[in-house]
């Protein structure tokens, strides 16, 4: 991050120098530098990235062929796996390259362990040129991630997702504040804590409890102790409340969407949506 | 069941014969026959029970003592524990005679496993005149279920609870036919199938899901599989859906009482409440 | 009512009473008992309706002309009409008869005001062989109430519609019992207040708001007092409560269906759906 | 609003200046700025009222009576009423100076005219020192919407509430865009229309409601047009929709709170809850 290029000093870079830029983005491929580089200034990194993603496109079948070649495979980049899935996934971007000739390009950051599996399962049937549009969709999300990760400056594409909750309490008609919850990731094997959190006054956790990447695919749940947060509010003599930990399991199946998972409840109902 | 004896065969009864039946209920103290014999014909099943309890209530203080000393305590009764938690709640049990001087009774069919332990442990430090009291009246539901195992005839005391359920598509608007569901107890090592089920075209299932006998207190989950139902009716071009199985978890706090879960959903929200 | 003929009679009658019974259904035309009377006995009055308005439909162009003629139009038919509005029908219906060559048939018994003028408006530009269907339904329609107003016997066809309603109270979570309700109608007129009812202890009402004949299509509104139910319930030392009367507008447009309205509130929150 | 003192002028003013302002704000009592004045500067305009409203309530009690009595009672200042309701409210606020020897102050801009008579009505019989209390109270409120009228500076005490609204399409998982909404004052006399908009693409309107000022407390209602919205998204073939125009009927209790008016629709179902 410290060492993050402008765009200005892109924009102003001598030829040479922009196409080693892209080459580090593109697998080496610097001539997709050197055919964007008569485009510039770009006004934003959007443009910026849509301009070197125009120059791959556009480029000749056996040069667009190549780049995709030199990209990993998923079974290289993915993480999460069982052994036996990593061998399983091994196993079928194998069989991918054999039947396309070129590898099974799959941006990871942007999806789940589970959810690769079954992309890489659907994909090795498609038809050759799908597959190689899908290939460059890919590299899209690849490169654009890499850019953000190496540029600074305005217009940044958008290439973040975000997941935020709000809970109101409807029995007494104010937010719930000090609601313990807890976010999980799941998958055949379990689930998988990943954020612990608390309420604030508004009913909202302080910051989203994910944003700033894109949110991978897949299935998730959320547990919200409304038990205890009833329980100091309404005595209602109850030994076994009718709500205790209240668990709310949703899919995400876009990496940059916003996925709001609203609570509304009392000590007898709740109701879940996925708000804006 | 087939060797029921008749309320009417009862109230004919000689009486050392009505007080052999009493005593079959109250562990061996036929005196609390021969004390309500007096007071028949008994109208109703539950009028019966109400004369028996009568009489075992009324009975001088050492006779009452004895009775509850008679029970066997709930370490005796209480079924599907771990090891380690029969230990503990032998340990109690223990604890409990010698602090009181009787027995610690639970009726466990109206009890699941941790409702037990924590029933105990509760228990455990109450005052003895209270702990008598809620031996009498535990009395009252251990020899109410045997009554109605052993005596037909009309006026049953209420003895059983139910547990119902019901899927509105509110996408659609009608109910959500064809959805399956499983029903499981939950306790800390982790959860039991008790019953897997389909809805009718109503959204309902064709018998409650739990009914004819006191619902055990305790914490349960009913998995709905919304997934698959809206998967077929709207087409949404989505690989990860936002909501597939709906976990829904409660708590059941009244074995006689009638808990009717509803489940009101579309593909993006759902609202669950104890119904009637 | 008291002078219902049973379908049995029916099946043994001689042919001549036979088609005098469906001359009086069928506006004189004595000649689709005749065709029907063979078809005799029937198991069932939907069986019944059914045979006679196959030997209707089964008829010559010009006969079934002649019959849809015989019915009078639905300017003479509908009730609850503003003399402007019953002049615009007056009007629209004359139009029907002058473009199509027969009476424009409308069953008004299922219809509110505002749907018949509506489907007459939408009726007058259709073509004229899906108008002589449209009016062969209607007949249905018409004669079905007729026949189930003379005739008694097993297997009705159905002919009637259900409105009823369901209060639950998710603050306490139970059924809210005594809650004041009123079901108006609407038109562009105003309303007209149809049933004033109040809950009874399972949330609803004793019968329900409207059954025993077809629902008319159009507009509604049920008025639920949650302010005095929630007021003596909660005190939350509000002077103007959030919810107070709490108005519910819907659309009936299956005069043979069943609507349920539901009403799930706490004294901040509410969930109306169309249940079962 | 153009000729707003700054509140460094007025923590810099001579006395007598400083004096002039709190009369103009007190209904001419100039000593109420003579003895706050020594507790300048003031840090905030909060911290101005509070300074003023301080010295107001630590007077004498002949002083304190002399304050009251310089506002004019609300009689004279309560707008929107009908005649009958006007000379009702001259009899009441008439009969209350006759019981208190001092006016019934309230501060108008933050009531409704129904809300206004019932409290005019509930205060008539109140003890004097809890009425005396009240007009003091209420002169906080009058003159702390007087003081932010002339005053400009940081730290301004909350004196404005705010109504706001979202709408949610959970038939399609998104926010409600383009749906057409009326916000109503209600009252015994009908209905006052105060704002026609349109939901933006977030399923919000682009400004609140009501904001900037008090809310004045009443009963109040939004008709959303989800039947327009639903229509164009959702071919049911249903010639009455169940909702079309949906009236959300609600209260205001706060004039400087917040509500949060919230319908989460599909077709056939809607929920209604006040968020945050």
């Amino acid at each position: 991050m410290s060492a993050r290029t402008s765009l200005a000093a892109l924009n102003a870079a001598p030829p040479g120098l922009f196409a080693a830029f892209a080459a580090d983005l593109f697998a080496g491929a610097a001539w997709v530098g050197e055919r964007a580089a008569a485009a510039r200034p770009f006004a934003t990194l959007a443009a910026l990235h849509e301009g070197l993603m125009a120059a791959a496109t556009a480029a000749a079948p056996a040069e667009r062929r190549a780049l995709i070649g030199g990209f990993p495979d998923v079974a290289a980049e993915a993480a999460g796996l069982t052994d036996e899935e990593a061998a399983a996934l091994a196993r079928s971007a194998a069989a991918y390259r054999a039947r396309h000739g070129f590898p099974c390009l799959i941006c990871t950051a942007r999806h789940g362990p589970e959810a690769i599996l079954a992309a890489v399962a659907a994909r090795l049937a498609g038809p050759p040129e799908a597959e190689e549009a899908a290939a460059l969709r890919e590299i899209g999300h690849i490169t654009r991630l890499r850019l953000l990760d190496r540029v600074e400056g305005p217009g940044a594409p958008p290439a973040a997702g975000r997941l935020s909750t709000h809970v109101l309490d409807t029995h007494a008609g104010r937010p719930a504040a000090g609601v313990a919850l807890r976010l999980f990731a799941l998958d055949r094997a379990g689930r998988r804590l990943l954020e612990a959190r608390t309420t604030n006054p508004d009913g909202r956790t302080d910051a989203p409890l994910l944003h700033g990447a894109p949110l991978r695919t897949g299935r998730y749940e959320i547990e919200f102790d409304l038990g205890p947060y009833f329980r100091a509010r309404v005595d209602a003599g109850i030994a076994t409340l009718f709500l205790d930990t209240v668990p709310v399991r949703f899919g995400i199946d876009e990496p940059e969407g916003h996925y709001h998972v609203a609570l509304i409840a009392t000590p007898w109902s709740y109701t879940v949506y996925r708000g804006s």
